[in-house]
Parts: C-alpha cells; structure tokens; sequence
C-alpha cells in the first residue's frame, strides 16, 4: 500500500507565522546555504520576527449582540473573538502574508466563527446578511493568493468562518467509486478515512497536509498526482453550497447536458458567492504498488518536449515532474549528494503507482517517449527522494526568510507550442524587476501538471533584498503579471485569483467574462458580505 | 486510417421533414416489419405527408425596414424570407418536430439569416437588440429537444439564424494538438479539414454527418466514440462567442484556476447567452488502426457490471456500447442474421482505435475484464456491423413513421449502484404511460457512454397508437422526465435542455441554479432575444 500517512500528527495547528507543523520546520542545507551568497550577494539579516503575544491588533468591531446571534447560530463555545484566534486567521501564507506575519502591527478579522454543518454554515450567513457583517470562508490557511485577508469591504466588521469543524467522511458509494466528504475535512484526514475502506481520493497539492477539501474545490487546486489522477476540478462530481440568499446541491450524474455544468460555477469561486459544505469526489482503489525512475535531459526544452510526447500518448506516469536547469541545481545541493547522472541539464521524475502488471507497462511505454525526446534514465533514487519531501518546500522558505533571503514562487500555464515562450517572458520579469530593484535574484521553475495541449509552469525566485522586500516586490509580481498575460499565459494555473491577482483577471477573461462573475455575485450575495475584494476587485461587486 | 469519409456526399441538405440525406432513406428490413404486429398490435396507417409546396405559414412579420437591416449585417444574398427557407428552419428533429413537418398548418420563423464571420453575427445581434427581433441559432437542424422552435417571446418577429457559413479551420497548432474551427463547421467538414492535415476530432454523436462544432458546444453533446475520446465537453479549450452585450473569448491554458472555467457557463447555454461563432478542441492523429470485439452477456446487469469494470480501469476501448435484450433482439433482426452466439441476453459492442500494439494490449485486458463479468466474446462481425450502420437509425424511424409506428428516443445519466434502478423507471413510466393511453409499447435501451462513477442510459420506444400521437406522446414524456428525476437521474446527458426539457430543469438544479442561469441571461441579453425559452421555461427571464 502506497497510501500517505493519515495520522493525526499531520494535521496538526499550522504554524501562526510560518509554514506547517513546527516540528517539521527545515534548517537549510549546508550546501545552500553556502550557495547563496554566491548567487544572491551580500544578504542582510532580518529583523528578529514579533512574538505572537506582542502583535498589536485593533478592537474586534462586532457588538455583543453580533456575537450573541453568531453564539445563536454555532453554539457559545465556537465564537472566539480572543486576540490569537484573530492573529492566527489574519492571512494565507504567501510570502507577503509572512512577512505582515512578522510586523508588530497586524490587520485581523474582528472573530473567528467555526460551524459544524452545513445548518449551521446557513445560520452564520443569515447573521451576516442581517447585520451588514462581511465573511471570509477559511479552511486550511493555505492560500498563497490573498484570499483570506480580512477584508470587510464597505460592511462594519469582518469574520473569519473556520470550517474545520465541518470534517469526515457523509458517505461512500463504493460501487460508483464516489465519496462526499465534509468541506473543511483535511487532506490528511480525507485520505485516512477513505483509506480505512480501502480508497482513495489522490490529490496531493503541496499544501496537502493542511488545507481542506471546500479549499481545494473553491481555488480549483492541482495535485503533485494529477497526471495519473487529474486536476481536482476533474475529481468533483457534485457540491453542496450555501449561498446568502438559498442552497444549491449539484451533481446527479457523471456526464449532463442539462444546461450549463453549475458546479464549475462553484469550482474556482473562492468563497465570493457560497461557502461549500460539502463534495462529492471520484475516488479509486488505494494502488497496491509504486515505481519510481528518474531521467536527465540535455536542457528544459528537450526534457518539455519528452512531457508533451508523454501527455499526448496518455495513460502515462501518476507524477511527472520537469525540473529546469537552475533548479536541478539546487535539488541536487538541497538533498547534498550530487550524482553523477544528474550533475547538469534538466530532471524528470516520474513516479507509476497501481498494480503491478499496469504500472511495469506504463513505465516501459514512458520510457521510451523521453528517451525518444534525448532523455536519459537516471535510476529510481532521485524520484523516491523527491517523493519522501514532497511537502517540504514550504518550511525552507521559512528558514530562508529567517537568514533573510526573500523567496516566493508563482505559477501558469499555456499550450506546449507556447510554454518555451511563456517560461523566458516570466524568467525576464522577475530578473528584470528585481534587477531594477537593485536585488540579484536566482530564477528556477518546473513543469508538475501537464495535459494533451499544453502545462503549467511553475517558478521559485529566490533573491537578496536590502530593502523593505515587500516594497520590491509587488511590482515585481506586477511586472510578472503583466508580461504572464502578454506571453498568453493564464494569471493562475492552480494557486486561484484572491486578490493579489484579481487586478488582472480582467485581462484574461474581458470585461464580459468579468461581467458574468458580477451578475453572478450579485444574484447569491446581493450585500456583497461574501469574501470581498477577491476575485472581482472591489469596485466591481459595489 | 480509419477516418470517417469526409467527403461533401456526407454533408448535404437535410430532408425538409425527415432525417438526413433522402438518397440514404432505408426501409424497414422484412424481420423488423414481421415483428411490429407481433410486438405492437394492429398499427394504424398513417395519414400522407404534405408536400412541402402545400405547407400553410403565416405572413412573415418583418418589415422591409427589419429586412433592409439584416440586409446590411450580412449583404443580401444571405437573408431568405423564402416560405421553403422559413419550413426548413421551423424546427429539430425529435419526433414531435417531424410529425408537426407532416402537418399542413405549420410555425416558422419569419425569415433565416446567413452570417459568414463573427462580426457578421454581431451585426445580426445588434440589429434584433436594437429592433426587438427575436434570435433562433440554428447550426445543423438537429436538435431533439425542442431547441429550434420558432418562439418570438414577448418578441414581434424571430429569425433562424443559420450559422453554416461560418465554417472552416481557422487555424491548427499541431504541436499543442489543438484546432480552431468556426463554429457552423459540420461534422464532416470538420474531420475532413482536420484529416487533410493528419488529425482527427473523433466526435461522432449520431447527428455527426449534420450538426455542426457549435452545435456540439452549445448542447454538450456525446459522441459514440466518448469512451476513448471523452465527452465533448472536455474536448473543448476554447471559445468565442457573440452575446448582444459584447463579445468574449475564453481559453488561455489547458489547466487554470483564474475563477471559475467561464467556459462551461457556454457550454450548454444553447444559444440562450450568445452566439458561439469558434470553438477551439483537442485534436489527434488520425489512429491507424482499428479492431473490434463483441460480447454477449447473460442479461442487461452483469454487462453493465462488465462495462463498470472497464470504466473504473481506464484506458479501455474507443467505443463500448451495451444493449439490453431487447435492443439486442431487435438489432439482430434489423441485421438480418440471427447468429447463435447473441440470440439472447445483452450484448456489448466494442471499438478500439490507435497503435496496432496499443489496441492490443487494451483489447486483451478489457476482454479480461468482460469475460470476469460474465461475457463470453462473439468475434468481430457484429461490432464491424455495428459502425458501418451507427448513422443510419434515424433513417429507420423515417420508415417506422411512414409505416404508423410511433418511435422516439431519449436518454439520462446517473452513478454505477443507481443504473438499473433508474433504468426500471424509465422503462416502466414508458410502458404504463403507453398502456394509459391503449397503446401497446417496446422498450429498448443501451449504455452508450461511460464514466469512472456512472453511465448513460438511451432508450428507443416504439408504439402503436391509434389516436393522435403527439397527444399520446407529450403525457407519456412528461410522465417519464418526473420519474428520471425521482429516480435520480439527469434530464438529459446529451441531448440538452432545449424547451421540452425546460420545466423540468428546476428540480434538477435548484430555484438557486434557475436564479444562477437567468441572472447570467439578463446581464448578456437583457432584452431576451436569444432562444427565448429554451433551457429557462419563459415566464423566468421576462
């Protein structure tokens, strides 16, 4: 059995100011550490980061009798209106989102409501309605997009709605291979009770270990599995969601013409027009067995064009993964033994999970497309590495920002005649905007989700700011931005629009797309008290 | 290659008041006209068929000024009051719309329009909005669903407007897989264009030798090849569309989650919030080589059981159809050769299209798969026979009409633990809805279309009714649509909403989803001159 560890201990309190469990946390590698003055310069140390006692939070703007009608709605001991509780649902966890973190003065939500059910959910947005209050759903906290700033719009207070209370498993129609699991259930505990029958659901974003099922639905996430699995638009099968003004259950079949597929109204909607209660998800046997292997590439386009003959032939790996040059690099220093096979151009990791039979055959055939694209095998070790730290990532950035080096990483995607073109307009961006900025900065990127037309790109900037690095960096990500959608990239391939790049959704689906959303908006939360500002810029909601 | 013929013979008129082409009109086969008394009753001779010169229609309510105007949208040639092009444009092909073409008195619409680019289309647009014309997008005349009445709404006059000249490959990315085609391209036209380059689409619902690309979006049609090729749905990744508000174009990526896929608010908005005038899809190489297999199953559940399996597995054959008994029964008499292998039971039809060693390999383990449900393999011939006809019956119910017997189809979707359930619904509304009314009926169904969590179901009724039929019919459909819902089913997996599925569309998708639909239709035609009443029922959107 290839099944991720369930256990508790995964889902444990994400860190207040950080990444995940702080048990978990990463030292840099020796080997990075000593790379970085090498590639970014002189880096100055940080400010010491505030000690959560000490950050300085205004006064919760709900009345006792808002609390008491929340009280009504979730019971008395699920409103906390307590200065950590605030402190801790103030944000995701982008890196600006960190760095707010660890400033003396912070923006808060004015409590943290947390329902049980879908009743319950109802109950919290007819409060809201009724007093003009505005809601930001949260689950696991993950959002690198700015979907969870505590953003009251034109309304007198804002909430935080925790849904983690609302967790399990509602039912399993094994015959059909679905299950519908309760939103705010945990990626780890999704699988572990899906796992204790014998299934599961297969969607590992890097954010697995925390963030939630209603999340993973509202910002339309991708997982590190989607090449076997899909994107996990393409796992729902149906939704509950309740809306400010009435509910809405979709999904009675696999395939519909029943007029528009609703539910991808629903998918992608991140909180601005219902809070999702609950998912039905396509699930599938726990895969008995696992292979890995591992492949170098002369360089990323050869290594994309490997990809692109692999997505086009389908029924390939479960994981496949294209490293560019600059990160292979860096891998190789992180895990600290540089093999011979892997010391210079591109990686690809591939991993096969199913039965044994089916997995040796997909291997096989794969191997001989990125062969066949001038790859070259480089054993199983590499793949089985990455695999063993896939959630890592994250906690590095954490011991980065502490030794003062500014990382953050941003993503797209676009058809494959495009993606070369695509990759070199996001690379010059972040180069010429930190370079402007008079900050060195080092540029990797990799391919982790591809499709028969076309792939994500995926970027990890690392540079050496002596300034306030959030000073440099929005117009970085601006400039980054601009030049993603004048190459023909989408503004988000998987990490959703909240409202960092809300700004530039316009751009991408015109003013009549944004028009649809608005109307839309409108019909279902005609107060506009539902997450505002995200996805629609304010503007345009009021 | 296995590419379907392309060749113009395939996209010529279609009969004014019947299916098709009137050179490919087939008769009854001898055991089929043996069996009608036996399984029907005496059957009553129906009444001749107007001449098309004989129909009645009522004075075209344009003015030469609304002529004049369209006149100058898309240049004189190209608007027709004729009475021959105003009959030919009066309605789809259900059954319900040929016997009303049988009729003397008919209703049409008051003249057809030809647009030949999107700008044209938005000229026609601008002309209904600023005149109050009504809009009825006609791609290849093929709806079953009551999506091409003539219906003026609160509207003084209605046009069809007839999308064919929109037609052509607009362009084609060999390397992302990926071809634009203009949105009145037919079925054939389509795979022709795309085979001269070495690519095929692979969308072959039964309509394919006359519905056109937009057609596909605009009803979310399936074709007969789903299994290896998906839905059509999911072979689109990018559109545009004229609304009478403006214009959008939408598919950046193969993957995104900047907000919702606005993408599928087009798909199956059958012309109801614009014009869809191109359609980008995922092409393939033409496959090369093609085998087949059929099998006989004991009864309909365990070949269901058998096709579950293959579902679930993935990467299964091209094609998989299941007949129940009593469709098997009656195709083998259509066929002429009862061979002794699939005299009785279910049986199953599969197509595997690709790589010699490919479809092997995939033959080999579906066919594991069936034989483990219960299948006993019956060689090649009637799957080979199955494709060579898998266009042809819509011609034969021309036969049965002319012949007196009643004979229309419809069809639904659910999960895998729910099918026969449904499927025993369906079949006993059918059957008691004809016995009602005194008349006796044969039930026939398949599965047609698979999903990892469920199937289709299509059912083929044949009756014998002595009275009128559409007043027998309309009782017995709306006595099934109620029982497809209370048994979990959708309205339609395939052939969309159009009017006659329309009242039943609310309880499928909620009061929340009909408010989602006509707020979406009130923001991009707030006068309601598109398609009014189809898919939202008519009193929602004035």
């Amino acid at each position: 059995m290839v099944h991720e560890s369930g256990s508790g201990a995964e889902d444990g309190a994400m860190r207040w100011n950080g990444w995940g469990d702080p048990d978990r946390a990463k030292d840099l590698p020796r080997a990075v550490r000593a790379l970085l003055p090498l590639l970014l310069g002189r880096i100055r140390r940080p400010e010491v980061p505030v000690e959560l006692s000490a950050v300085q939070i205004a006064t919760s703007a709900l009345t006792e009798s808002d609390l008491a009608a929340f009280h009504d709605a979730v019971g008395p001991g699920h409103v906390d209106p307590s200065a950590e509780a605030r402190i801790r649902h103030a944000g995701g966890r982008s890196t600006p989102d960190l760095l707010r973190r660890r400033a003396r003065h912070q923006r808060v939500p004015d409590a943290v409501v947390r329902p049980a059910s879908h009743d319950e959910v109802r109950a919290c947005l007819d409060v809201a309605m009724d007093r003009g209050i505005a809601i930001i759903p949260f689950g696991g906290g993950t959002s690198v997009v700015g979907a969870l700033d505590p953003e009251r719009g034109p309304h007198r207070a804002v909430i935080s709605l925790d849904l983690r209370r609302l967790s399990g498993l509602v039912s399993l129609d094994a015959v059909s291979g679905e299950a519908v699991l309760a939103s705010g259930t945990t990626g780890p505990d999704a699988e572990s009770l899906l796992s204790a029958q014998g299934y599961e659901l297969g969607h590992f974003p890097q954010s697995f270990r925390h963030a939630t099922i209603g999340g993973f639905a509202a910002a339309r996430s991708s997982g590190q599995n989607s090449a076997g699995n899909g994107r996990f638009d393409t796992m729902v099968t149906g939704i509950r969601v309740a809306t400010p003004t009435g509910d809405i259950e979709l999904g009675r079949s696999p395939g519909s013409a029943a007029g528009p597929d609703l539910i991808r109204v629903f998918l992608g909607s991140e909180g601005i027009f219902g809070v999702i209660t609950e998912v039905r998800v396509r699930v599938h046997p726990v895969p008995r067995e696992r292979m890995f292997e591992s492949w170098s590439f002369p360089d990323f386009a050869s290594g994309a064009e490997g990809l692109r003959r692999v997505a086009q032939e389908g029924n390939g790996p479960t994981v496949i993964r294209l490293s560019d040059e600059a990160e292979t690099a860096v891998s190789l220093a992180q895990v600290g033994r540089i093999g011979k096979a892997l010391t210079k151009g591109a990686s690809v990791v591939t991993v096969y999970e199913g039965e044994n039979a089916g997995i040796a055959e997909r291997r096989a055939r794969v191997g001989a497309l990125l062969a066949a694209a001038g790859g070259a095998s480089a054993g199983e070790g590499a793949a089985e590495e990455w695999l063993k730290s896939r959630f890592d990532g994250p906690y590095l950035r954490d011991s980065l920002l502490d030794a003062g080096v500014f990382c953050e990483t941003l993503e797209t995607a676009t058809t494959w005649s495009n993606l070369t073109g695509l990759r070199a307009a996001v690379e010059s961006a972040l180069k010429d905007g930190f370079s402007v900025a008079g900050a060195k900065s080092y540029v990797m990127c990799h391919v982790s989700h591809i499709y028969p037309t076309g792939a994500s790109l995926y970027f990890t900037v690392l540079a050496g700011i002596r300034a306030d690095p959030l000073e440099v960096w929005w117009p970085v990500k601006a400039r980054v931005n601009d030049a993603i959608l004048a190459a023909g990239g989408t503004i988000s391939h998987h990490h959703a629009v909240g409202r960092d790049h809300a700004p530039w959704l316009r751009e991408e689906i015109g003013d009549t797309g944004i028009r649809i959303l608005s109307a839309i908006k409108r019909e279902l939360d005609p107060r506009g008290i539902l997450n505002p500002g995200a996805v629609i810029p304010l503007e345009r909601t009021h």
